[in-house]
């Protein structure tokens, strides 16, 4: 297959959309997420570009602010996301495809909730008693 | 009870700080979410500051770009979000808590997963037939 810099074709990106494919109908049938780790990849720069052009973006963005910053972009694609994790730097250290309704990075953990929820009880309770 | 400014005691805020943690429970129980309009409530300007002050701020800020931007911003206090909807002159049109592990406005939905995943695959056989 001819690569060329149209964006029309994806030359080595075609792999991983077809991977990306496969973990689309996994999470619709049985709801189970994928994570593909671009490091992990034998992409080249150029690959990667190619592939985050295919993907394209979507409506979402987060940024996770806990030690180096973490960001979060949906792609065009409904239950594709793109993760990039940042030292304080801003130096990009690993950057993640997660395929999931949403992504893990995004969700409180029952622990953390349980936390708050007793933090918040005790707080209200030293302002009732007060 | 007195209302100060000191953020030490939060006058209004403390009945809807209540309905917070009786949400909290909830969510921990049942899994079930909680959504209250802010807007809908007798609050003042100060009230809600007062409110916001005590819920503090957490990791995850995203932004939904869709029509006027909206945000979501996680509180201190794990699974009690603050939504923003803002017209597309950015003023705000709403304000909800929502008390969830991930709020609603964050997650892609199973249809238009489905739909994304129907399109990538179209995409990816007319790249390897070409």
């Amino acid at each position: 297959m001819p690569s060329t810099d149209t964006g029309a074709e994806h030359g080595n990106a075609l792999p991983i959309l077809n991977e990306i494919r496969h973990a689309l109908a996994r999470l619709l049938e049985s709801g189970e997420t994928s994570v593909i780790d671009l490091g992990a990849l034998p992409m080249g720069p150029q690959d990667e570009a190619e592939l985050l052009a295919a993907l394209g973006e979507g409506e979402v963005e987060a940024t996770i602010h806990a030690g180096g910053p973490s960001n979060v972009r949906e792609t065009a694609f409904h239950g594709v996301w793109l993760l990039t994790h940042r030292n304080e730097a801003g130096e990009t250290l690993a950057r993640f495809i997660e395929i999931a309704f949403v992504p893990e990075l995004l969700m409180s953990q029952a622990e953390d909730v349980a936390d708050s929820a007793a933090e918040l009880a005790k707080k209200l309770s030293e302002a009732q008693n007060r």
